[in-house]
């Protein structure tokens, strides 16, 4: 059980990181508690699904992102999990323009529904301020 | 039991934050598991109580930390716990000069050891970039 919850939220954070790239805000939507978190420093923190959807819309079409995911820890405990990663986020302006580099750790925690399915809860995102993807 | 469980939980937080005022890493030390992590943006990752007691002996005299914490959420899952809280750090020179002001969200998981005592685990901050506390 415990191998097959690690692989159901790995394929969680592969499904979270291809539909990032894609701008498929709905997917990301599916993949996230109603209720969901998002922490992050200086930001008031985004609360709930349609909160993250706003946001979402307010980028949309302007960047393209290209996210690099490394998995330091992965942790199930009944219906929670928490995840430790390392992201390494390109954004690229698509009217054109350098790109940039946003670098650090996230601390995900988890939760399975009642219908089986893990779910993003809280996320604490911890990358770097932006700098020039190039040097 | 879950009561007694978050009033446990909040102790601990009251007690680190006493400590810490103190500058008595021995007492903040027993608040956290052995294998505690702390992470934070752009820089890498504290990985135990060892690294955390050489990064505070770092900044031991030099300066002092007033911590005002606001509790968002707290949540007991079993032997696991995680707290959503808002931090307020004000950290002033001990030789003089300006007194500085980080503020930001935290997220906290903590574990019950098998001796039954809550413990600091995971520790994800997103304190901002540190500014003058008096504009």
């Amino acid at each position: 059980m415990q191998e097959h919850d690690i692989a159901a939220l790995r394929q969680l954070f592969d499904d979270w990181v291809a539909a990032s790239r894609a701008g498929d805000t709905a997917r990301v939507l599916e993949l996230m508690d109603e209720d969901a978190v998002f922490l992050q420093p200086a930001q008031p923190p985004l609360c709930g699904r349609a909160a993250f959807a706003a946001a979402a819309a307010g980028m949309a079409g302007s960047v393209r992102f290209e996210v690099d995911r490394t998995e330091r820890e992965l942790v199930v405990e009944g219906d929670f999990a928490w995840c430790w990663s390392t992201l390494s986020l390109r954004i690229t302006p698509v009217a054109g323009g350098p790109a940039m580099l946003r670098e650090g750790p996230v601390l995900s925690l988890l939760q399975r529904g009642k219908d089986g399915r893990w779910r993003l809860l809280r996320d604490a995102n911890m990358l770097g301020p932006a700098r020039p993807a190039e040097p």
